[in-house]
């Protein structure tokens, strides 16, 4: 047999594994609420984008050039001017495959390896994995209750300040911060911005969760508190309308947007998914959003309430204000990596803190997403986790109603 | 305004123009005929996909795994069977963003900077650009009428080899080449098989335009001659199906692909597009491609007619075995890069050699591609070409009825 090992470098990724399908409690990855799914509306879309525009199919881009779409662009536009206080002239929107690739042509445009980036030192799993795919020193901030830490992130700028040095952007989830599920109050985006005007930082915001807050009111957007070009933004239809619908926007000024636009070499993204949105998003996203919102917190009162039962005072979490996971501080003495093993050998899977967080408490911190499994699969598998944590830890000592 | 040009490396792309719309006549592209989109059957396949499976688009890569649709994995595995003599283990099969992605998901796994890789000297265009994008050497093999020229394939790597220097891979298009529109004989595959095994080195096949053959048998895989496993294959549904629906195929043995596999990290392609040709093509794929091939061939006859008409002995081409382009060659003394850049200004959109190709003789040739525009288009287009060509450099000397 021919021998690809050879032809390898020394940083090639550990192989895939055979795919051996879903865990029984699987609290992992971004997947939503099967039952949400606006299946009659996109179909009906579908029906109607194919009769008035299938024949589109037979050009690259629907023939809208490379940013896409534009009738969805559009839609965008419309819909961060009313929910986000962000109008967007539909030639600074970028339609991509999904938030990721929003990811990958902003990292391609500005870093290169040992380049400085900031961030909340809890974000997105997928983030810190392409950090450190691209060889980025990556400087994690402290996140609290009102997401970054203000206070650690000018101490961390004047420290590169002194050194000379300069961080190439802060990456950011403001609304929704994944994992803790906080939100940052407007008059921390603008003390956030007047820190990135002084120490001339871009701010590269993503909003992917925005749409799912639960109770309170959608701040406005730290890009629509700034005139001045600095801030790069991107969101996602996978979180509102569907997860395998790969259909994300970036968002700058046109001198960026249109750098990082020739980064995107793929001939553009899915076409028929971008014409369904643009049918479904304007008769019913709001009225689906809404919806859905109501269905997520109701998963998250339940994740809530089996983890105060099952855990008691060995779970420390705050509420999530919205979204599909719960960021969970369990004792010390528990080892976050070895639970996961365990509990993955028992069919339940959760992220473990380290994989989502740089910070030190990460040991014996997880992430578990309640979007997915329903509600009785949320509970048993909460009490699986806690049986198999007392089991493994001695912690926690009683599972009450056991 | 903030200005980002400080924070960009030396090495950053040039920025993307607005855009401005097709040309009047457009000879590039991959696109194809908007009359052979098959609407019907399309949105006939969405509707029944959306109520049989609409709930799956809740989950990533529809709960099937990393690899894709486990349905259309299999319709390709058989495809593949009857129609290019390969069957093909679903397992073996990672369903992608477009034949696009196949490439960067193999050149991320096998290519670092300063790597050399072998072609044949002329190649689709976004190949040598992302060749140097990546800054690896390239060496081109010169292409005839029997595609890759294998004596000057063996002399080149005889040639690496006396310098202790190896390719990372040889990367082909031996069906309906691009832009050549050549086929290689199933002798030529097996000596290049040959070839490649002496010299240890992997093969990449690419297959995009293999099913659009206008009138000879389809001969076997290069990979499906191989028993080694050293053959990547890659294909897709743009040019068959609609070039806006985002999927393609990378197909290699599972020790390669869960390698290449580990690099895709974009959380799964477009999952409804997947779900579509899953039901669309084992009922109509067959039908489908002998019409848009007929279609396609009455095209390629209306291009051959026009050149010869127009440019009579200053335009040289072999006529194309199948696809949607035609590579021309034209006198010595035009500048195709003044000619494309003269025939832009008044609308005529063509491939300058250059791009699509390393060969002295590229400085006058050109790509035209005859799948997108309608028949009256391209005998205006290509009459309007004739006349920028005669304005400029004299020739042709005639144009005949004009």
């Amino acid at each position: 047999m021919f021998d690809f090992d050879s032809f390898y470098h020394d940083d090639i990724k550990t192989a895939t594994g055979h795919w051996k399908g879903f865990p029984e409690y699987n609290f992992i990855g971004g997947h939503n609420d099967a039952s949400m799914v606006p299946v009659d509306a996109l179909r009906a879309s579908a029906d109607r984008v194919m009769t008035e525009h299938g024949q589109r199919l037979a050009t690259y881009n629907l023939g809208d050039g490379p940013l896409g779409l534009r009738s969805l662009r559009e839609f965008i536009g419309g819909a961060l001017a009313v929910r986000a206080d962000m109008p967007t002239d539909p030639d600074n929107i970028l339609l991509v495959s999904g938030s990721l690739q929003a990811l990958d042509l902003v990292n391609e445009t500005l870093l290169r390896s040992g380049d400085i980036v900031i961030m909340e030192e809890s974000t997105y799993g997928g983030v810190i994995s392409r950090f450190q795919h691209l060889d980025v020193d990556i400087i994690g901030i402290r996140v609290g209750a009102a997401g970054m830490d203000l206070a650690h992130l000018e101490e961390q700028l004047e420290a590169l300040k002194a050194q000379g040095k300069r961080a190439r952007y802060i990456y950011t989830i403001p609304t929704i911060h994944n994992p803790t599920g906080t939100i940052m109050p407007t008059e921390n985006r603008q003390r956030l911005l007047a820190l990135a005007s002084r120490y001339n930082v871009p701010i590269f915001e993503d909003d992917c969760y925005a749409d799912l807050i639960f109770d309170e009111a959608r701040p406005p957007t730290i890009r629509s508190l700034d005139d001045s070009g600095r801030v790069i933004y991107c969101g996602s239809f996978s979180k509102t309308v569907a997860p395998a619908l790969r259909v994300g926007y970036l968002i700058a000024d046109w001198p960026f947007l249109s750098r990082a636009t020739s980064y995107k070499t793929d001939a553009g993204s899915g076409a028929l998914e971008q014409l369904i949105l643009a049918d479904f998003c304007p008769k019913s996203f709001d009225t689906h959003v809404e919806k859905l919102n109501k269905h997520l917190q109701t998963k998250c009162d339940v994740i809530c309430e089996a983890l105060d039962k099952n855990f008691g005072t060995t779970a420390q979490y705050h509420r999530p204000k919205g979204g599909i996971f719960i960021w969970v501080t369990l004792d010390k003495s528990i080892d976050i990596l070895k639970l996961t093993d365990e509990a993955a050998k028992q069919g339940v899977a959760i992220n473990a803190g380290p994989e989502w967080s740089l910070g030190a408490e990460a040991a014996y911190q997880m992430r578990l997403c309640f979007g997915y499994p329903e509600e009785a699969e949320i509970k048993q598998g909460v009490a699986k986790l806690a049986e198999i944590c007392q089991h493994h830890f001695g912690l926690p000592k009683q599972i009450s109603n056991k």
